[in-house]
């Protein structure tokens, strides 16, 4: 008996909740959770099947082609650890709460290496006997550091790529090699306050919310589909400092709960906005 | 062509998404939205399918009492507009908040009467071209001040009883006349504070949130399934009239926001708890 | 014996609470409550005292301003119900809930009158036996309809105009004849969505949050100083409509609270911010 | 120049601010910030003042004692870091958490020692090179096993003892030791649910918020003073074990947050509540 995941996306026909299901329950494959849900104004469907049985893929996944309309796009995923290689600059708080998420098993992941563009999480990284890569972009080109950043994501071929705060824009060469694979948190409440120091912003701003954001990264900064979202209020007595600090448990708590939905096969893309189920 | 929700509520088997949605399909009803959830301790299986077509409800219900199991319940609801009947006291912000979303359409109902054990209110509702009956309950019994109630009530003929901030216990007797029919504000976070002056208590042991829950009426004070709760910060500036004050904005959209959803037919009721989809 | 609320904003220095504090001391007046902030950068110091006592007014106002630094405003504010005119269009909620909170004395204001550039709202005004002025956009210039409205919100002498989904552009001068007395609501999370549609903006984003905001009103749109925001999650389940819908309770509750703030004298403005206290 | 927290509470007199503040302007002490309450019912002042200059602790005090009623408690605080002992069983998320935030600065204490009753968690306790004081509760009495946790905790003279999800009852012979000196976090939003299987508890009332109480301990479980509480929704998809999951990130951030507070020196008890300033 095994558990595994199906994924649909596809356009919308008549149906397709039926055939699927039907599909299902000819392999004497259990539904355990089943979540649909159809985009009405591009007529997409989209639907996350949790299944239980004695699976064979190729026959299962044959039935299904057949089933489907033209241009599906359909994914029957292992229930195996997702690899993870998390990129950080010099702030502790989003690595440290994934770090210690991993080593008790709130988030089902495998760290695969950390990779620091400073070496200031080299200690902390360690401490979890997890290998930790300091590559340096000090005198070398955008591209130049990101061919090096590259070369050892590669080695570890992982599921995913986390940016823990790390603060260096990446290239649309680098991000076309990991598409809606690269997940960031983002220090504001997306779309207030792209680009840099965003808690000085809204201080500036006055607001009297602060928040954080966790998106797929493409090529426009801070533009990537919007995974989750979470805010905490904020006050006068607060100066860009203090809202800093008050700010960094939204962030890792968003990261983090977004890395949770990644991971488990929840999240969709639909444009740029996503659909989770 | 018309829309329609059709509600199941069965024990959980074998296929059973896909029969109903087969049967769905057969009889040319396209699905508009579809949830469903299995409740596994209980093996219970609920699904929501708004649906839009050419309805014959006869031969539908038919088919579908066919395909599923034993002791399964099974609701095809028309669109047409939930009638309620509200109840009140003294407190006017529940009330003028339904009052106005049902006139700005916000809230799809229809409310063919507000009764009132004071008339403090009759001002207000009466504004609204809306009966107000003042049945006072000075000088009787519970039981004849009851009677009185539901002999109003059942002239109306209401989809749902709504008790917004109405103050007085109601009996078992009452409560079997409306079998998760009555909807109850309480102004605390079930099941904290249950009974009596509920803020002074909040005040007394010095909690930092205050909330209100919606929950259908059942024989236990305070006790039946909760539909929707939501809370807010308070702190040591608070006293427990600040704590009321501040309060009130919190019960009314609760309770408008429970009412909502079971007027949407999203509230199905499993146990002492409630699945909303 | 009165009560009223001693407004201090001035440059900050040596000993100002003590200073402040000392003369209503001298001039036994009893604090029941005091709240100050001084903000670093500015250098700039706040206080909000709520007095009890016999006051003379002038010989108190004397004594403090030879005590307080130069260039120090300073306002002592009897505790008379603040005036207010309400300007609309065609959205009901946020007039609505302002109407049932003044109705019941939840909100301690008296609305002299609504001004709709739509009649849509007279009846909805009228029932609670508020004049309603219909004054049309319609074949005028900006210019031309302003002047009208100012005519008629002068009339009032009002202390606040409130924009309750006025959905018109004020010019600067308009703007320029109430400094800091125009409390906008604008339904998104400011800075996020400014201008129109901002529930398509936060739809096509595809954010998880949305919200609303609560402002003075200044000459740039959507760009004063923020009073209170709020917000709500949505998800993919919600397309623009639905989140205007779930949207338009955040925006009464933001608006009626910020304006609770402002006629408790607790919102002081510090450039484009405001301190609230 | 030095940094001190004064802090006051004392009864309610006439002029208590202006006095205390003469007092710190007369020593030469600029007041960073000053935040102050009066508590009507019990007639009882609480201050709050951040201070900076040079310090005369001896005569400042004896100023202070001579201008403050009868019954006055004040203290002048230096701004040395806070030791605390962390004491845990075998949950990792709320040590894992201080852990970190006291590696990175964000928690300005010193974790003198981490006591277990299991050893689970020594290996990430000595990561951060602190030391880990395995001390099994079996075999033992629970006065023999206090006796042994009180051995160790006061070789340490801690500020504070934090239980990190530390699950087993102390008696009131440990707390007397140690009054108002430790904070625990309880997994759910007080009042509702003490004592055990808080979340089991949750579920089966079908609440649709969970969440964590922070909060002094007395000697009566879960009843003492509440230092900070916050809430997630959740819903029917939620089973007991869910909703333990989702709220291990309320409780460390709830912990936490309440640490942060009380070794801040925000925190004051008024009989079985808190006031935070």
């Amino acid at each position: 008996m095994e558990k595994k995941t199906l994924l649909t996306d596809c356009p919308d026909a008549v149906g397709l909740i039926s055939k699927i299901t039907n599909i299902c329950y000819k392999h004497q494959l259990n539904i355990i959770h089943n979540n649909e849900f159809v985009d009405n104004p591009n007529q997409q469907f989209f639907m996350r099947t949790e299944l239980e049985g004695v699976f064979n893929d190729e026959t299962f996944l044959l039935d299904l082609d057949h089933a489907l309309p033209q241009g599906s796009h359909r994914q029957l995923i292992s229930s195996a650890r997702k690899r993870v290689v998390i990129m950080v600059t010099k702030e502790a708080h989003c690595l440290g709460d994934i770090l210690v998420k991993a080593f008790d098993g709130s988030l089902d992941i495998e760290i695969t290496a950390v990779i620091g563009n400073y070496d200031a999480l080299q200690g902390l990284t360690e401490k979890f006997d997890i290998p930790f890569h300091h590559i340096s972009h000090e005198g070398l080109s955008r591209e130049e550091h990101e061919a090096a950043l590259l070369a050892v994501v590669q080695q570890y071929l992982p599921d995913y790529v986390v940016l823990a705060k790390y603060m260096r824009i990446l290239t649309p060469e680098f991000v076309a090699q990991l598409p809606h694979k690269i997940i960031n948190i983002h220090h504001s409440f997306l779309p207030a306050f792209i680009g840099a120091k965003p808690y000085l912003q809204a201080y500036e701003r006055g607001v009297k919310i602060i928040g954080a954001t966790a998106h797929f990264v493409t090529n426009d900064l801070d533009e990537g589909p919007i995974i989750t979202q979470n805010v905490i209020p904020v006050d006068h007595n607060f100066n860009a400092s203090d809202m800093a600090r008050s700010g960094r448990d939204v962030e890792k708590s968003v990261l983090s709960k977004a890395l949770g939905l990644v991971v488990d096969d929840r999240v969709f893309v639909l444009g740029n906005r996503t659909v989770i189920l």
